[in-house]
């Protein structure tokens, strides 16, 4: 078994049993080295964006010092709900390794798929409204923006 | 123009303007009341999932002591990006206002085009490879977590 994932396991493990939420770990590794490993702490911390992934590249990020993590490499003890696939993206990783499925997720009562559904245009039913107001008198600070000379795009 | 979009907008502007991050703001409310107000905090913080109603979700869920926030709505200054619109559902929450389009934020610089094409399947290149490793090794936890009596299902 794949080291890194072993340790995945075993945070998915510990965080389980120590109460801190679901069954779920990450390790985030650089050259061989281990930057960062968590586990879900949605309810220890009553966070809900504390997913396992969210919580290693946090913490991976806060550890380097920068927000670019593209020469890192991600290692889930499960498939990524749309949450967590895309903060791998915003944290420019170009390899992730998961183990078990969302499908095996969802056998034990962690089903994103309504979410997944949504984004696809393939939701029955959407738990989100989502309402469209005042674009004309919001886009001042996008314009502000366009104009800065001296700005850190990301 | 919404009271509180009006906030989210003003948040995106003093977010901008400190350096802390792109010009995004965001706010929750609960009953008339305003629970979170933030904004990105990306480069400030260098983390990269620190999006302006990731950044208030987990205000709002931290002051309330619940990661459940069905009862509360959000309103951001711009269409959410995957990452963020996963996280109100996670949130529960029920009904999301945004201003400014993912065009807009497009025209700006900020694309999430290439994850929502990807989660759509409709992607030419991907960023991120997946690849799926040691699943028969790493199910144990999911079979504890199946078999524990006290657990607290989110």
């Amino acid at each position: 078994m794949n080291q890194y994932m072993q340790i995945a396991v075993n945070e998915a493990k510990k965080g389980m049993q120590s109460g801190a939420g679901g069954p779920f770990g990450a390790v985030i590794v650089c050259d061989g080295q281990i930057i960062a490993q968590g586990h879900n702490e949605v309810i220890e911390t009553n966070d809900p964006t504390a997913h396992a992934e969210i919580v290693v590249i946090r913490k991976a990020a806060a550890k380097l010092g920068r927000f670019d993590l593209s020469d890192c490499e991600i290692y889930s003890s499960c498939q990524p709900c749309p949450m967590c696939f895309a903060a791998i993206h915003w944290a420019k990783m170009k390899k992730l390794y998961y183990a078990c499925t969302k499908e095996d997720a969802r056998n034990i009562g962690f089903d994103d798929d309504f979410i997944y559904d949504v984004i696809k245009g393939k939701a029955a039913r959407e738990q989100v409204a989502s309402v469209q107001i005042d674009r004309n008198q919001s886009l001042e600070p996008f314009e502000i923006w366009q104009d800065m000379a001296k700005k850190v795009q990301y």
